[in-house]
């Protein structure tokens, strides 16, 4: 290794996440940078770079006198909790918790209780910070983690401590208002560890993925590239006038990325606490909002409220799509309901921090028509720059790229975890033969497109064959009357499993099962998409389709309780 | 320090040059990736992504097989030189070199032979690898460098051998066509020697700047970030439709770093050998080039090139321009002649990689009148996001933003050099108390851009006042009849130095030095710009301003023949 203590700062200058945050303030102090709507005041709450770094300073000396103490390469520093929504205090939780050293773990409070808990205790956090909102959830809890949580911080638009039996609890406010606003941040080593994320687990316990200051910063950058490669008139290119909304909740896994990418950009960011359809439109509308990134559910719900027409969303233009597979037929009916919006599809995981795929463009594709260019943007994608990402199969060779054959999506690169925090078993499950394992399906076609077949866990086996349900989802959702759809497999005499299709109607539709059917033969089998024995045999019409914490259908809950479902299906 | 065995590439996956060399590969494996001009002939080459990596994968066996080792992190690999023009070739070896572990020394042809011969000499060059415009110049040192460098390789696109004295000669066509393609790029530590890089020694004897590969990939992507962060219309976003032509000399420090940007954007790229004007003027239109970089000089032989007009320059957008302050009177000239142009100032210097300090606008400038924005351009500019750049005073102090101390300008970053190569005396002398000292002299204004004032070296001290010499030169350009403009000091009984302006008057012009302090008077003095002191008290007019190997004005050559230039001046 090269000398690091002189001369300083050369070949082993570290890749911190302070350099993001001392970008905006450096270039625009009295700009406004963050904007905060309280979703249950709607009160706005503005900030200039200036005043947000005065408070990440002030919020990073209350961390030292409550008794925080930074960690080292190798060895994680103190956990600190999160349990808060999109707000200004979130971030500066997102950057003074790491950039001293300690290592912050936003606490997934979508999560069942007792995952919660789990989560809280596994990572032993030391103090926990969580929104008044929240309150309820915190006392509910508080017995199970009371003997590991040392220190509570109560945060609040308004003053004073609320009735609780919580102890030793801090109001957030007065924290900051008893320090001043000196504070050097330190020179740690890159490979410091900065956030501790748990998976959503939808089989067993959350596992922790850990992710170091380089990590995050080497994600931030290569997003930062695809956006200057590329040139999809879906992703414009916004420089400084991009006005992004952070609406991944940023107790998902980095908010997938935005509050790393935005500050080291220098733009405006606007926080909604929490996602409601009226406060998202009413912040695009009043902050002319450019982009958001969404989980599919999310368009669904925008797509149902009555009152769309009345907002003015001709600001917002880029809506990347994770969490999900995006269903041409959803991205159809979005784009034609906010007429500005282009819709693409990425992917990703916790433990890729998440950013691995997404769906540009390639030059050539740039004059095809819009019809073809749109069936590429609902592939899953490509890889990021810098990123390795291959479809193996079983033998952990790379599948022919026929866009038919599945196999299990494969990644290695500067951002992928290094290992889930004390559970070596389960990391080297997943990282072995040199790369880390997804646990995710899918084919690749003739330009190297990935295209999400389905959860390993998930998949249906009908005799010697495999039904890859997103397939059917995805051509499920084309059809005009189908707002969502998901497929799983029940238990079948001949076939050992058969797929059931789990549908929510159009609101105003009177469409049916044997109309999902007509149109799935129509669309898929005589279209060549899909072979006549994939079709389900089932079909549930619901009102509600159960999800995962994160918006993702959750077929462990339909399979949970499979006997409600099969009550409401009809064979067809 | 994390584990690197297993998991394998996960928090400590390398930064690699070859991460740069596979994207185009894998995304455009049949498309144009390189074009080459040749000069002397007026012949195209064009190379598709895929041809070019089977030719650099065959040049990595090559290598191999002469007996080029790699090296290790902090233990540099053989050394390979190269004496070659902007061609495939030189982009082959660009790759091939550090991307198989050795270390790629692009010796500057355009140095004093003494000193390429030192050059070579202190590198110990085990190969060089010269094309066949530059035999004359390797015979010519053949003698005193044939006991050090064991190999040379010829390159043209000739079949055969010259007669020559040259021994162990060998033809890189033929090597190449001796070998398979199949080679395994090794997965080297991010930490081994990329590329050495002699400094062009404006003083004493050139000294060689170290970069790694996590250097060069680092400078790339926060050069990516910059384009991706800045909406100025002077530097439209391309993406994947830009066509850079590398103008810069692939022998001056990466080129400024085009040959590694442009390969990880998969972008087209022309290669014009040399530059000539014609050469130049056919690419861009044969091609059409979107963006170059080059020095102050180029524009000014562009500008008296008497058929510049014959050719179709629509397709040239933007012009960054380094190695050289960008005077305003020159930006205005060169804009008015190729209407589609925009040119913007940038700074940087062998140590740094090069790039430092680039003129973006800030978001605010951009509803400013368009005077007001090229102001800005023409200033030194702000650092590359992610680097740190100061202007100390002798304290070590930042100088306040008064647009008028002169300080020096430090940097630290993650592509900053870490020491030169055997020179631990020198290294100590640049890297000291944390920052490297760059021996550049500025001023910053309010807003924080930085404006070069002069080298150290070159300062003129006029009594106990500094005359900035570069304010002066952009001062003087800007009247229409200076082509080119450069200030230095003279002795002077009373004031210790005095100012002389050694001047190149645009073709057709009958203009003078009396005409020139008239306008420096009307334009300076009586706007405030500078002071009545400032001005030069000797103007020469002259047919050529002696200019060093990079295009800079050399004002050691200039006060080496002082007699000759204050022979032709006129006191004013």
């Amino acid at each position: 290794m090269p000398d690091r203590t002189y001369p300083q700062y050369s070949t082993r200058y570290p890749l911190l996440l302070k350099t993001f945050m001392k970008r905006p303030v450096a270039l625009y102090p009295d700009q406004i940078g963050l904007v905060y709507r309280n979703p249950f005041t709607a009160e706005y709450h503005r900030f200039t770079w200036m005043q947000w770094f005065k408070r990440t300073c002030r919020l990073a000396k209350v961390l030292k006198k409550l008794g925080i103490y930074p960690g080292k390469a190798g060895e994680p520093g103190d956990r600190v909790g999160t349990m808060a929504l999109n707000t200004h205090r979130h971030m500066e939780l997102y950057y003074a918790v790491p950039c001293s050293g300690a290592m912050l773990h936003c606490i997934n409070v979508r999560l069942a209780m007792d995952h919660i808990v789990y989560t809280i205790k596994h990572a032993e956090d030391k103090v926990i910070f969580f929104d008044d909102a929240l309150l309820p959830l915190v006392e509910a809890i508080y017995d199970q983690i009371k003997d590991v949580v040392r220190l509570f911080v109560y945060m609040s638009d308004r003053p004073g401590l609320p009735q609780t039996k919580i102890k030793s609890l801090y109001v957030y406010e007065e924290l900051l208002a008893e320090v001043d606003e000196e504070f050097t941040w330190p020179d740690l080593d890159e490979d410091t560890y900065a956030t501790l994320c748990y998976t959503t687990a939808t089989t067993g316990l959350p596992k922790g993925a850990m992710f170091t200051h380089r990590a995050l910063y080497l994600q931030t950058l290569h997003l930062i590239a695809l956006g200057q490669f590329s040139n999809d008139p879906a992703n414009p290119h916004l420089g400084e006038s991009a006005v992004p909304m952070i609406t991944t909740p940023m107790f998902h896994i980095h908010a997938w990325g935005a509050p790393f990418t935005a500050v080291f950009s220098a733009v405006k960011i606007v926080l909604p606490g929490t996602f409601t359809v009226d406060g998202f439109c009413d912040l695009v509308q009043t902050e002319k909002v450019t982009n958001v990134a969404v989980v599919p559910t999310i368009l669904a719900l925008l797509l149902e409220y009555r009152d769309l027409d009345k907002y003015d969303l001709s600001s917002l233009l880029a809506v990347g799509v994770g969490g999900g597979a995006l269903p041409l037929g959803l991205k159809e009916k979005i784009e034609k309901k906010i007429p500005g919006v282009r819709a693409t599809s990425g992917y990703g995981m916790t433990e890729t921090a998440p950013v691995t795929v997404f769906s540009f463009l390639k030059r050539h594709m740039r004059e095809w028509p819009a019809e073809e260019q749109d069936k590429i943007r609902v592939k899953t994608g490509l890889a990021v720059p810098g990123l390795e990402v291959e479809v193996f199969d079983s033998d952990g060779a790379p599948v022919p790229r026929d866009n038919q054959t599945i196999g299990e999506i494969v990644v290695r690169g500067p951002w992928v975890m290094e290992k889930y925090y004390k559970n070596p078993e389960k990391t080297a499950e997943v990282w072995h033969d040199g790369w880390f394992h997804t646990g995710d399906l899918a084919t690749t076609d003739s330009q190297g497109y990935l295209t999400i077949a389905d959860r390993m866990s998930d998949i249906i086996r009908s005799g010697s064959e495999m039904v890859p349900t997103v397939l059917l989802e995805n051509l499920a959702s084309t059809a005009d009357f189908v707002l969502e759809a998901a497929v799983v497999g029940v238990p079948d005499k001949v076939w050992g499993e058969k797929a059931m299709a789990v549908v929510k109607i159009m609101p105003g539709s009177k469409k049916g099962a044997e109309d999902l059917i007509a149109f799935l033969m129509a669309e898929g089998v005589n279209k060549g998409k899909i072979t006549k024995w994939m079709l389900p045999k089932l079909v549930a019409i619901v009102d509600d389709i159960p999800k995962t914490s994160v918006g993702k259908f959750s077929k462990r809950d339909i399979r949970k309780q499979i006997d409600q479902f099969l009550a409401k299906a009809l064979e067809v």
